[in-house]
């Protein structure tokens, strides 16, 4: 007898058929120009929210998932890009813990610097960089989101972080003028905010 | 075609059958309690970590959904207790808001006070009012978890949040000393912690 619901979350059905499992993205700006691209394709074929992320092999730039925002449609306040691409990764790597010692080192993508809860998913995911796109000063701005109590030294804290083997590099504002463009375009287009 | 796998965050087994929708726990401690015996099965069954949570109708104690830690075995670092009774909830509830207007107010009880994780969840969330048992010193002392760097005026934060129909009740430390047992069981016991 089933009481309760499984939580199942998904990749929208186009990023099943347009991205590729292990595709390389050579360069830094590759992968924040993917990611970007999922936030824009997010809006245009209206499956969530403004907002891409993905995880990559650190070395090689090799993709092993990606994130979209999937709140709305996957009637779940945790299913932000981040944690999606989080999330996916883990169950694509059969562990929780994408920091374990058989693994490459792995890096977190995102268009916007992580909300609260995203922030708060980064500790536990095992990822040893975060690259970002916009600020959160831009996220609100731009688009009028509310990000929650992000500390103010929050990427120094994910450095610090003890013991030295799970501290964090986090890398800011990589090409912060185009994700900013499609958090101009969702605003346009008066898209809701959650 | 399927590139990337679907995430799938369940409760176990030992829930479906034990555990019924809708039940009634009129008393705060009673919802503490049922919480913590969560907890304290998740340990003996062997289905995760030493947390339980659950989300209740504020005014009638139903229960709409619970959760427990399930990391280990849903590979998915942000199934921690508390997020999933949010996640499966809002699949009871079919929407990603446990605040939106048609629906009773909700309120999240923990057996043991949220990490930088489960705190970020708590924002997008819904939920009114926040009951915990053990404190994160207790959770870390006791237990020897992690708990992220959640600031120490985290209950001020969720009561002064704007707009003021988001700000959330929190009440601290109900059956602190039943809810710290079961961490003492679980350290005694050598399980994992993550």
């Amino acid at each position: 007898m089933v009481s309760f619901p499984d939580v199942s979350i998904t990749v929208p059905e186009w990023v099943q058929r347009e991205v590729r499992p292990g595709e390389r993205y050579v360069m830094p700006e590759d992968r924040m120009r993917f990611v970007i691209s999922l936030a824009a394709r997010n809006i245009e074929r209206e499956t969530g929210g403004p907002f891409g992320a993905a995880v990559f092999e650190r070395d090689t730039g090799a993709l092993v998932a990606p994130g979209v925002n999937r709140v709305e449609l996957s009637l779940c306040s945790a299913a932000h890009a981040e944690s999606v691409a989080l999330m996916v990764s883990q169950r694509v790597l059969k562990t929780h813990d994408l920091g374990a010692p058989h693994l490459p080192k792995l890096e977190l993508v995102t268009s916007s610097q992580p909300c609260i809860q995203c922030y708060g998913n980064l500790w536990w995911s095992g990822i040893s960089r975060l690259v970002t796109g916009t600020s959160v000063a831009q996220t609100t701005a731009i688009g009028g989101f509310d990000e929650g109590p992000v500390p103010s030294n929050w990427a120094q804290l994910l450095r610090d972080r003890q013991p030295a083997e799970r501290s964090m590099e986090v890398v800011e504002g990589v090409l912060a003028d185009e994700a900013c463009k499609v958090l101009e375009l969702y605003a346009r287009k008066g898209g809701a905010r959650y």
